[in-house]
């Protein structure tokens, strides 16, 4: 059911700072910061080879990713994303498993555009999943 | 400098219920626990379709994993691993930032048998960097 690692989420204190790290001190291509309002998060998107790191700072009054930078004022991996192709089909077989949804059981549509649902970290050993529809291929 | 992201290490509670997890529930492509003892962890392999996931469990009593477990019973993210193309090189390029090795300086055999260094996460926002020499193109 799970393709791709679409990106690991990173939550990060200070976004230029942390950008510098990837771009400077790793050596990797990192984008501009991109403010997504509707999402709570500014972005920078750094590239690798094979998949994404997306580094994430709050944005506006009730970000998502707030309460995870304050339980971890240094920063922190917050999610990793796989990608499905049929959203709807992997919710309702995920559900079946007993796996938790975290927030709406429909579908948003994700900073990149594209439908996602959140799986709860204590039904997947700790880590929070995102789930994101692949492009039909 | 840094290339493909090599793997995401996620350290869990109980090994057989998370390969089940991976495998039935997420439906990915998962190896059979494979014992590491100079490592100190049974690692499962989640194969994806650009990368992998590794699975660890301490293993032994010196595991460099315990800890974490006993810190995080539930399990979580532990590591994420990067290739570079020289290690040596990428390492010297690291302390002229000022970022810290975990452990020796000197590279050790990693789980996959090539050289590996560690870098400490508080240099990186919260993350465990491991740095893995990747194979000549």
């Amino acid at each position: 059911m799970i393709g791709r690692l679409n990106h690991i989420a990173i939550v990060v204190p200070d976004l230029q700072a942390a950008a510098l790290l990837y771009s400077d001190t790793l050596g990797a291509v990192v984008s501009a910061p991109t403010s997504l309002e509707e999402h709570g998060v500014t972005v920078v998107f750094v590239d690798l080879d094979n998949t994404k790191i997306e580094l994430l700072h709050p944005l506006g009054t009730n970000s998502p990713v707030a309460e995870f930078l304050l339980r971890n004022p240094t920063g922190g991996i917050h999610h990793v994303c796989y990608e499905v192709s049929d959203l709807i089909s992997a919710r309702d077989h995920l559900e079946k498993y007993g796996a938790r949804i975290v927030g709406s059981r429909t579908p948003m549509i994700g900073a990149h555009g594209k439908p996602v649902i959140f799986l709860h970290p204590k039904d997947f050993c700790g880590t929070l999943i995102e789930l994101e529809e692949a492009d039909p291929v």
